[in-house]
């Protein structure tokens, strides 16, 4: 953290751990561990260790009661999977879990994971390549499509990892598609671009130009820092990228932390 | 056509007439079929359509010779899918097929079709606001980490649908993996970066600064004007995207003509 000037790291699960696919009461021990041992882990930081919590997405009574148990003993958020086996985000269940953690002021991180694709993407990494960003894509797709957004209140806090995924590149594709056909709009009520306020992504792009190109589309105050410590395919050196972008230094601080400081509730706003 | 200024159209099968799933023997006589009928269609256009051909892409034999026979009898290149089932454009026989088109001066249209995903992406056509990106990107990025364009002479002209899908937005994240992870590199022998004069992509991404970002990274001279026309996904006036950034003169007519009649052979200059 001192090598790279990180003075504050949240520190949440990797998705392996995410148990979605076991009977929920399996998942709900998986998450009380796992929230267990992180908030030991994260006593030992000084305070420059956030912990959010692991939930069993797949069951939204025990999700809800983990998060608030997790929110209890100091945790300042939750990271959740992109989606439940075939249920994605625009689903009532989990919808009604993302209104729970905006009733309490939860801020919620979504990574992908459990990617499609199947045997051509096996090789090279491909699932880490190619699909995680197109599982983000879809996931903010079925939102805004299926009218989750609409269904949820404007103060839920919501964060894709890896700048969205491929969805502000291709957000000209999906926005011209649902102009010209009346079955891309599914539930959604207005444009996608008119959705780009409801939620924030990380910086976690990895190269100047994809980075430019996302805080241009969803403005500087709704990118966060982003690392991806400590897998492999992540930022070698955290915010790297950012600096070397040439941003004007107020929007530099915000984009290192001051947006993040927000999103996670810590920058003594309130 | 005139309506939007258009001199010169190339005329294509749509993916759903390739038949690639279907014997050999009938994807041969399906291609054979729709080629007449396209060169017949083509010699009412007095010079203004150009047909580029349809081949049985399972059989390399009978797509080089149906390939063979249609540029015999006038069309400017091939379009193919851009995976045969299991196989991706980095396998030995597609290769095969990309090698002769070099080898008889066919530039080669790529169009994703066959879209992975499931039933998450049935739904609002996700499958083509999803899907279809992702599969163009795989195809690049398996050609690149799979040493198709190793293997390939550099005289191949081969052009990817819709702006290469989301290739170009993620090709930091491709860099950064090859470079941080030796399984990510395949048989590739360079970074992917390097692979980019490889390859030319179409403008129909709907969108300015995508667009503006396309061919930041390709280069003005490897990005054509696409129409997906007459798809209800294409853009409905043909070019206005390229039109409405505000190139330079010059550069805005590479884009709209100059660089497809390039790949075409179509410019005179031999």
């Amino acid at each position: 953290m001192d090598r790279d000037g990180v003075d504050v790291q949240v520190v949440s699960a990797t998705p392996v751990l995410f148990a979605y696919g076991r009977p929920a009461e399996h998942a709900m021990e998986c998450a009380r561990i796992f929230n267990d041992a992180l908030l030991e882990l994260c006593t030992k930081g000084h305070g420059r260790l956030v912990p959010i919590a692991q939930v069993p997405l797949q069951d939204t009574e025990l999700a809800c009661r983990e998060l608030e148990r997790g929110l209890a003993a100091g945790m300042k958020g939750v990271q959740i999977g992109n989606h439940v086996g075939d249920r994605d985000l625009d689903d009532s269940a989990l919808v009604e879990f993302l209104a729970y953690c905006a009733s309490v002021g939860a801020p919620v991180f979504v990574h992908p994971w459990d990617m499609f694709g199947g045997c051509r993407l096996e090789a090279w990494m491909l699932a880490w390549t190619v699909s995680m960003p197109a599982e983000t894509q879809l996931s903010l797709n079925r939102m805004i499509l299926g009218g989750a957004f609409d269904r949820l209140p404007r103060d839920l806090r919501i964060c894709f990892a890896h700048g969205g995924g491929s969805f502000t590149f291709l957000l000209g594709r999906l926005e011209n598609a649902w102009h010209r056909r009346d079955i891309v709009r599914g539930l959604s009520t207005a444009p996608p671009s008119t959705y780009l306020d409801r939620f924030e992504v990380d910086s976690a792009v990895y190269d100047q130009r994809a980075l430019r190109y996302v805080v241009d589309v969803m403005g500087p105050s709704s990118v966060l820092l982003g690392s991806d410590y400590p897998f492999p395919l992540g930022e070698e050196h955290v915010g790297a990228v950012i600096r070397s972008c040439g941003f004007a230094p107020e929007m530099e601080q915000r984009l290192l932390g001051g947006n993040a400081l927000e999103f996670l509730g810590m920058d003594g706003g309130g």
